[in-house]
């Protein structure tokens, strides 16, 4: 098994959260009687929903298994990726690293950034956008050279998918990016390597049964990071 | 009291809710003990806080006096607006609007929207911002012409506040200005109408005890709207 730092935005959607996220908290709760000093509890039909996510949770933490690290600002994120992957530079090859997405393509520099509040009363706007800079090419050649790097790739138009994949990995030297489509992420990816495109797929049946995707791409990911760290690399 | 249409935006912070938005919901319940169908509990250090949040809740979810009505885009608001607006035209003067802050200033209409992602790999961005319409307009002259209409000016520089709150009364004629600045919003507001300009503001030990500047503006709020509704207007 893996041991996860949790690289995440503050407001994103959570591990195990995520599965309450049409709920109102307040909802799934109730007050045990009508006396001042009632208790609160569950209420009854959330119990079983609640009981299976809460045991997978409280398994990871009890295991120490998934280190939540928290960024709210680009600047904050970019410390954190630098500083959670030295710390993993000295598992060499066993470290795998999955970078879900860009956190943003672009931004505006702090010396760009107007001093008061811009007034809409003064029309239209024009913003003018910085790249943001890539990190996966000083994360893979300097803060985890021996690690296993796993990038994303989405794009709207499929023409383009596999070709900018390929030029991903000869850009950045990396082992693998997992490329989708918005309209199909949930359904299709591809996990391209330097000599080999793997499909993974979901059929209806298994959508509709609640499985996800991302069960088949974890799957499929650990067992390539273990070729990976075999001695003959195979 | 009032009953209250609580326009929002589906991720903001909500009503009872937000006094929970530090916490990850998970930590505050627990499985009652180690067997498969162990119930799930509310962990007894966080009864308390719950049992009067809960309590308030439950209390507006029987009244029903609190309607939650939900958004995601800007077009999306821009039309329940006025939907709930002409809802509340029957009730003339009793109607209080509290458009709490713009949703957004400037928009990016759909026929300027490229098709495909952006490339970030082309370099800086150009983006080209339009002004969303102002509702606060037809709000006042068509759709509820009779309410009492509280808008919001929010600015980073002290100087023009009750200059640009006085303007927006005159422009829109609408009944009231709450205007702060963004560094001392929490600690004091001026409530600006056209012959008037009333402080509101928090002592340290009131605000280190737990409350907020926004009981006080809702208590003059109701106090200057009642007086509206009066025939004699005192």
């Amino acid at each position: 098994g893996y041991a996860v730092v949790f690289l995440h935005r503050n407001r994103s959607l959570k591990p195990f959260l995520r599965h309450l996220s049409t709920y109102n908290f307040l909802d799934l709760l109730e007050l045990d009687g009508e006396n001042q000093d009632a208790p609160v509890k569950v209420k009854s039909e959330h119990q079983k929903r609640l009981s299976s996510i809460l045991r997978d949770y409280e398994q990871v933490q009890r295991d120490r298994s998934l280190l939540w690290v928290e960024f709210q600002s680009l600047s904050e994120y970019l410390h954190l990726l630098q500083m959670c992957s030295t710390c993993l530079q000295g598992l060499g090859k066993s470290a795998m690293l999955y970078l879900a997405a860009a956190v943003a393509d672009f931004y505006i520099p702090k010396d760009q950034m107007p001093e008061h509040k811009i007034q809409s009363a003064e029309g239209p706007l024009q913003l003018s956008l910085q790249l943001v800079p890539k990190m996966l090419e000083p994360l893979v050649k300097e803060w985890v050279p021996e690690a296993f790097v796993v990038s994303f790739k989405l794009e709207t138009n499929k023409d383009i998918l596999v070709s900018k994949s390929l030029q991903a990995l000869d850009k950045y030297q990396h082992q693998l990016v997992i490329a989708n489509l918005l309209e199909t992420r949930k359904r299709e990816v591809k996990l391209v390597t330097t000599d080999n495109c793997v499909d993974i797929s979901m059929t209806t049946e298994e959508l509709s049964s609640g499985h996800e995707i991302e069960e088949k791409i974890v799957r499929e990911l650990a067992s390539l990071h273990s070729k990976f760290c075999s001695p003959d690399g195979h």
